[in-house]
């Protein structure tokens, strides 16, 4: 099996999904010769089992990246292009992103802002920084068509996010969590309009859900209830699916198991 | 032909769909009791259409309700309901929005979350507000079912939040517009959920899109492009649409039209 691709960027891989797919990318049989694991802080303590990876993989870069902060967006930027050379980024993988508890009842203006600011603007901003790097990999890459081994940019969002489904999360009444429902379906469209507009550049975009995953995040939607799928069947599940996609898929929202999923 | 409804209120009701929401509305063979015409400033010169307008039907009254502002949505809150006495307010359409000019390559963010704050944020606090006046009015209506004239929420959203129609807009590449369109998929989703979570409340909620319109607003999308739709049509439209609407479309994405649009 081919590789993934030649370079991959992980946004808030310190934990969680983001760490998953780090662990994953790097013990696969064919890894990426790059894998630009980012997050707030990747010397501090919480970036501690990152380090413990990145110390067994010389393919691990640790970069600092703050998606909510423009400066340390660019200045991960200048890092990743740095190492890169010529070869330009193939994967961008738009992790990162908060949950929040606002109800219909029970909001804080400034909690839901702050819920747009990170799952929303930033992954525009991300995405816009790395375009250079991910137009180089498209030209440079000697290949037709859209894939992830090309260029492309990954958005992780949430069945949450699904206006047609609108979920309801068990045993909570007022539709909990509806500032990450909102900005899960602001960041799809986002999804769709970055698809559309990068596809002449040879850049793939897709909308991705994880799963309802054992994570911190997915255990808090779950009001006591266990989520039902393990962080490494949904890391297994997505990265089968990254390796999948072509021009077909670009512009949609999938699960991790290839699903189509309504907007 | 019954009222529309007794009672009425129009958030950014000093010009473009607004003020006419309130013109058609106050001019209609039977006007509701009670028209709340808000806006930021209602005193002040850009209210100047709107006190003209209010000196010629006594039905319309001026209430200042800065939608981002907290204090003013529960100042007009008191104000309205001392108005309705113990009667509650049937019909609250979220009309006050704003437009941006952002693309994917160049973005503002704090731009972005203005956008978000008022288009989002704001529609969801001024329900959460008047839900105690929705309610009465669902109560004591002595009606079944859902309608405008029991007790409603309207959210005036836009096609260009459409995730799966994704509008070009003409002329004009790198997807402008963006927050506006991103504020507006969330909204579709704060949309949805207010009509779960309300229905058994006796509230119905729609998304209305008002067609692309002759306003301040509409020309802005429009690179030169003169918008189809004149502003007397559209809120004809809108209020045909209104008048129409029952459980059946609670929850639903509608145009002026009465047609139902894609997430």
């Amino acid at each position: 099996m081919a590789a993934l691709a030649r370079s991959v960027l992980v946004t808030g891989s310190n934990r969680g999904i983001g760490l998953e797919l780090v662990r994953q990318l790097a013990a696969s049989p064919r890894p990426p010769q790059h894998i630009f694991a980012t997050c707030r802080d990747p010397k501090g303590p919480r970036g501690k089992a990152l380090q413990e990876l990145a110390a067994q993989h010389s393919s691990i870069k640790l970069v600092q990246l703050d998606t909510v902060n423009l400066p340390s967006i660019q200045g991960a930027m200048q890092a990743v292009g740095y190492h890169l050379k010529d070869q330009g980024l193939n994967l961008l993988i738009n992790n990162a992103g908060i949950s929040s508890h606002t109800t219909l009842h029970s909001l804080d203006s400034q909690e839901m802002l702050d819920v747009f600011a990170t799952n929303v603007v930033g992954p525009l901003q991300v995405v816009k920084e790395f375009l250079p790097l991910l137009e180089q990999a498209a030209k440079g890459a000697g290949k037709e068509g859209l894939s992830c081994s090309r260029a492309a940019v990954i958005n992780i969002s949430s069945k949450l996010g699904s206006i047609g489904l609108c979920l309801r999360v068990p045993e909570a009444p007022m539709y909990p969590v509806l500032s990450f429902r909102c900005s899960r379906a602001a960041l799809n469209m986002l999804s769709k309009c970055q698809s559309l507009a990068y596809k002449e550049h040879g850049i793939l975009c897709v909308a991705l859900h994880p799963g309802w995953v054992q994570t911190d995040m997915g255990s808090s939607f779950g009001h006591g209830h266990m989520p039902p799928v393990t962080v490494d069947d949904s890391v297994q599940g997505m990265l089968k699916v990254l390796s999948s996609l072509s021009e077909k898929e670009t512009g949609a929202f999938l699960d991790w198991e290839g699903k189509v999923r309504p907007w």
